[in-house]
């Protein structure tokens, strides 16, 4: 099966939540908007279509089938490609982590854009700044504690115990969006989190992942991403 | 099967989307925090486990599982109470749209809480007024507008096609919360959407559906809900 992944071509945003899936299973696919000329014309031509529009990138098609929403992907691709667990109880906890981490990107985005996304982050940097004191104040803490405590808990080297899933590989990219937006407060409070940044490292450390890093695939972050440094945000 | 359901009691919520479901299948349910003696004590001591705590209420126990994050539960739910399609196709994309109601809910709930859900609406409010203005302007059209061409794409009666399923009552109650917290501009805009406020009323007017709505199980919207009318946000 070759996949085909529809994603904004400039960043790594939500969509790199599924590349690093495809990356790891070293699955065939092709990054449509980036790879092909008149990919970012198939994108919105998807998104226009009649029948079952996605709402936003991400989405894959495989086959006749086209997916969306970030976590939904996962679920679909996470068996395929030998990234989720095999009970029903076991995916279903896998997906109930990933809507968390859903939830977690969501919040961390709006840091900088607490009122609108339609306006430049110079235009609502007041509030952004008040939001941001408070994500790294309560937010940050509680996600990160949350699953830090699920590590512990699982007693494994992954999330949901022996065998990797999409869920360690998500939250590898959580601490490396954290690490690039907020360098100052993660590094405060990385020694809390022992087991997740042990996580992010045994992830980047994988073979296919560790290829993905270090080749022009895997995008730098970047003044339009959703994890972005702003110093007056990072305290 | 008996269902606990495990949600804050004063508030609909996130809860009420699960709660539609259990009440339009008939299913047997306890709304625990709400119907036994104890019941926030048993809450909180699901949160706090060790072993796959839920991040936040709403969840759902089944047996021994338990399930959160209200889109999961849905997904769980959907085919055990007949309010799913049966296809896996049919399945994903009834998944994609609730989550995409989840995403709307989300930015419904930050229009009054932009900041912090940690600090009242009353310390907020300036940066309410700007994010809640911005939101009818461009988000609510941009939802709405999306569900109702998948109305009409869809040609059913309903947002799958030909039967009811857990979207059809998830976007009732999208659009009774947007009634309730944003009268004047759903008002104004209304008739834009013909397929979702005839799907609103079609649900409402189900037999359990009616039955539920009708008795004390269906708690008023509140000032501490999800959805919530300050006028001076409503324009």
């Amino acid at each position: 099966m070759r996949y085909r992944l529809y994603y904004w071509p400039g960043i790594q945003g939500r969509g790199e939540f599924v590349r690093l899936a495809l990356e790891e299973a070293g699955a065939d696919y092709d990054d449509v908007a980036r790879a092909r000329k008149g990919g970012m014309a198939a994108l919105q031509r998807l998104m226009a279509r009649r029948s079952a529009p996605p709402f936003a990138p991400p989405f894959l098609a495989a086959g006749n089938l086209l997916v969306a929403q970030t976590a939904n992907i996962l679920l679909f691709l996470g068996p395929r490609l030998g990234l989720a667990p095999r009970s029903e109880a076991g995916r279903l906890w896998a997906h109930q982590l990933q809507l968390t981490v859903a939830d977690f990107v969501a919040e961390t985005h709006d840091t900088h854009h607490p009122i609108a996304g339609s306006l430049y982050y110079e235009d609502q940097r007041p509030e952004a700044k008040r939001r941001a004191a408070l994500f790294v104040r309560e937010r940050l803490p509680k996600y990160l504690g949350y699953f830090e405590r699920g590590l512990a808990a699982g007693g494994g080297r992954w999330m949901l115990g022996a065998r990797l899933t999409y869920v360690d590989l998500s939250l590898f990219q959580v601490v490396a969006g954290l690490r690039h937006a907020f360098p100052r407060a993660l590094a405060r409070r990385a020694a809390r989190y022992p087991r997740l940044m042990r996580l992010h490292d045994a992830v980047a450390a994988r073979p296919r992942v560790a290829a993905y890093l270090a080749s022009a695939r895997r995008l730098p972050f970047g003044p339009a991403d959703l994890w972005r440094h702003y110093p007056e945000l990072d305290r």
